[in-house]
């Protein structure tokens, strides 16, 4: 088992990674949350593959529990499923002193987690993420909540976990495609922070194509030590937490043109990651080996690195996608741009033709 | 013009008490929050006599503002008027930048309070309150949230203002009845923090019946102190916070048996504080003459001590009410109790019987 430990003062959690390990989340439930009792919240899917787990170790230790699914889909992340949501959670008696356990992937995280941070002003609640995506990015941080038909995300709050715990042996029933998605946020946590670790991913694509359980939990214990760095520095994303967002600015302009459905999120930051590294070779000196370094890798984990499957979009609608995203300020794009492979600069493009030329040298 | 400052490290805010100020919020607003635009949240009625004002205010030092309405009244707590609040804000052009001025009593808080407090993950607002229990309560400590139709505020969020600003003038156009109900949050912060405050209320009944500004400014002021105070001492209610709940765990029984039709809120918290000076009798030795000061100076000021307008409430009835409340814990009924005025202690009472001797001591 690795452990990796969020620090937020009051609100610290630790993030447990082992292989097989669900049968134990009562007992760490009993020894860190002491529930009165538990509702597992899982999409229909995760819940027909692995809520009897968890639902078992928890009798195991004592602590009452009922199970509560919903579609699975990105749909669900919506203010009737929420409400729906809220319903169950009060049928079933969830009080004060409960918890909730959010097993599943990110739209499990982001639904559940925001239900426990509202549900009579907030509750304890556990992410027990089964996605790779989950597992690397989203069950960590604290982010929160539902999309509204204009705009996804918009209303959520920061809500720490108490524990994030995540099974490795969860990834072997996941969709390629999925597992793939999840590594572009791998692969951006070694741009942004650690050149060590993005040689890791180069030197064992072969194992992590396979899944291998050691290299896994390698992987994900320094993803999650990544982003853990980043959130306890800046939890609320007042400054540096940005650079997260490194490949997210192309990214959801490309997500959001193809209706969320052309490109998976980690493909479209895959591709965004390329754009922003075409730009940093213009702004920060980027150098064109490390270019194509990273695209290197993007393929060899199965990543999309071109506008190949919409050829659709012109540079020139992402580049107004762009301008409407809720991270613009002030009228001007902001670019997380890595310097070299490692270290990235958060930076103010003005230059339109600049980035037009980026996003075309991905284009179809 | 009174300032009082609630402590609470980073999210410290100060409230400013004043009369005929709403023309000067703007001003305050350029200086402490400078928001790119601001929506001006209120009911339909308050809207109507306030609203201009406020919009004038923030036209004058340049700050783009919008109005937002919706019906007045408790049913407007809902899932459904928050996602309309929700769908304006953003046709409105809310972002994260924005700020939310919620003009207007409790609920108006407590829903724009809310809508700011998970707007994109968290939006200023400021609370702008226009009733006496907005002033000396709701709009101070954070507390925002909606109703579910199986229990008040079950949905919602610990979220602090950057300001409250509170114009008394505006108690100018509120019905007695609704002055009298905030009357019982001002007693009540006299009996559990300040016996002095609690002379004050005694010595003043007239000028305070009258609205008189001096007095109205004095007495807000105080009350938003005692409760700044207890808040930045325990935000979150872990403790020390639940002083604030004198009288209300046998209020809120009565308003739910009632359908929140019966009695105001305050009206209720007054009885509810008459039931727990009886049972502080029994337990703490709270003396039989500071007993009927705190039941005269309700009376005085125009509200009821005993369930006459619910003859046929049971005393088993509000006991087992009591008991399904959201603050119970471990199925034992907790009060705060007064051992004189100016001081309360939180206690577990077991003795049932003594409780329904009480309830049956203020009954028809």
């Amino acid at each position: 088992m690795r452990k990796v430990t969020v620090e937020l003062g009051d609100r610290a959690y630790d993030i447990l990674i082992d292989h097989h390990s669900l049968s134990k989340i009562g007992l760490e439930l009993s020894k860190r949350v002491q529930p009165s009792q538990v509702a597992v919240v899982s999409d229909e899917t995760v819940a027909a593959l692995y809520s009897e787990q968890v639902l078992r170790s928890l009798d195991k230790v004592g602590i009452k529990a009922t199970r509560i699914t919903f579609p699975a889909g990105e749909k669900s992340k919506s203010l009737v499923e929420y409400g729906r949501l809220i319903d169950r959670m009060i049928e079933r008696g969830i009080d004060r002193k409960s918890a909730v356990i959010a097993l599943g992937g990110g739209v499990t995280g982001d639904l559940a987690g925001f239900a426990s941070a509202c549900y009579m002003r907030g509750i304890s609640y556990v992410q027990a993420p089964t996605s790779l995506l989950a597992m690397v990015d989203s069950s960590v941080g604290g982010k929160t909540g539902i999309d509204h038909p204009l705009a996804k995300n918009l209303i959520g709050a920061f809500y720490q976990p108490r524990l994030v715990f995540a099974d490795t042996a969860t990834l072997d029933t996941l969709p390629a495609v999925e597992f793939h998605s999840g590594m572009a946020e791998a692969i951006k946590h070694g741009v942004i922070r650690d050149s060590g670790y993005f040689s890791f991913i180069e030197n064992n694509r072969e194992a992590i194509l396979n899944r291998d359980p050691e290299v896994m939990e390698y992987l994900i214990a320094k993803s999650c030590q990544i982003k853990a760095e980043v959130v306890g520095a800046d939890e609320r994303e007042a400054g540096f937490r940005a650079i997260l967002n490194f490949g997210h600015t192309a990214g959801h302009a490309i997500e959001a043109l193809t209706n969320y459905k052309g490109y998976r999120h980690g493909e479209a930051v895959s591709v965004g990651m390329v754009i922003a590294s075409q730009i940093a070779r213009e702004v920060c000196g980027f150098s064109k080996e490390e270019t194509a370094r990273l695209r290197d890798v993007l393929n060899q984990v199965k990543l999309p690195t071109t506008l190949a499957a919409a050829p659709e979009l012109s540079a020139e609608s992402i580049l107004k996608a762009m301008y409407s995203d809720k991270k613009t300020e002030g009228g001007t794009l902001r670019f997380v741009l890595p310097v070299r492979i490692g270290e990235t600069q958060i930076v103010q493009v003005t230059d339109e033709a600049l980035i037009k030329s980026a996003i075309e040298s991905v284009s179809y």
